[in-house]
């Protein structure tokens, strides 16, 4: 790699795309965030990992949740979070901390709508990973245990929340290729051809 | 290549999609289809070339378009054409011609929804090229000699005639990354190295 770079990777559940940045950042040796992301959100905030996990797929939805969740203020008194959702309070604490890992040089960024979050402030390289319907369940069967008869019923589930949540938070039109500087269909591609392939463009990029 | 693989290309109008499938195809060792497909077409339906590129962007759009072109027959005498607007006929023959250049082997064929036609029925590997508007606009005035000031215009109706004809004939979602095996954005990775990370792709497929 020529110049600094932030490589970050939206993909579809059961596509591969974590399995992907991994071995990608591995092959430019630069450092893979995932995890990493809801420990340091953790810290920032106060909430603990297993909540922020939970709460990092949700959006915003409607008034009443707005009502059940916010911390409200009356009269003088203002909070820092007056009319954020734990939602957006989860968001804006990780878009924070993708901030604060951009700026300290090239790296792997998966999911939380860091190619959003980052536009136009950092150089960034956006992938987006999606595989066919059949190929994502066998591999969410395979790879994460999850059994045969639930696996459409997640997938389906799973797509939707990230949808939502990336028409709230992020770009209106996840997976539309004109987001993105490439995207990869793995399920015909493969993993390893895919990792490849973007190691040898990011590697004439710039 | 390992077997017998049709590449087909779909691209935004000033992304160099063209150029891409070209170069590719001369890298692969394998034919290009492209204007061929219109004269193969012009013989098959016997309209002129001219007539057919013109056509083949429209869509059948409204009942009033469908009076002005169909061949009417009444009572019982039936035409091969029979409700068919010239558009259709236009596409039908394009898709046939499609079809039999697909028959004879690996290629590269360019635009003309030949992603849809072919799916299901012949090895096809499928990318979609796109590009920021502003370097469409600066490709389209230098490559193609379009006047500056119309160039928005031009490539604004193109986007709209293609994603139309698209919608009609081809997928419904054009540019959707899950529609194609690869999509690459030639303002930021650049003709060249779009033509390379294909070949080593296809190379690597099946």
């Amino acid at each position: 790699m020529k110049n600094n770079l932030i490589i970050t990777i939206s993909r579809e559940f059961g596509s591969g795309g974590r399995e992907i940045g991994e071995k990608l950042a591995i092959e430019l040796g630069i450092p893979y965030y995932d995890k990493i992301i809801i420990d340091k959100t953790a810290k920032e905030t106060g909430f603990c990992a297993e909540f922020i996990e939970k709460e990092e797929q949700k959006v915003t939805s409607s008034l009443l949740f707005n009502l059940a969740t916010n911390t409200y203020t009356f009269g003088n008194i203002m909070s820092q979070n007056y009319g954020q959702s734990l939602s957006d309070q989860v968001f804006q604490a990780e878009a924070k901390v993708i901030k604060s890992l951009a700026a300290e040089g090239s790296c792997v960024i998966v999911g939380r709508c860091a190619d959003y979050i980052l536009k136009n402030q950092f150089p960034c390289f956006n992938v987006f990973i999606c595989a066919d319907f059949d190929k994502r369940c066998e591999r969410a069967v395979a790879k994460y245990g999850i059994a045969k008869d639930d696996v459409k019923d997640v997938i389906k589930k799973t797509d939707k929340a990230r949808i939502r949540h990336n028409q709230f938070y992020g770009s209106q039109d996840w997976g539309d290729a004109r987001n993105y500087d490439v995207t990869i269909n793995s399920g015909t591609v493969g993993i390893d051809n895919a990792v490849q392939m973007l190691k040898a463009l990011i590697e004439n990029y710039n």
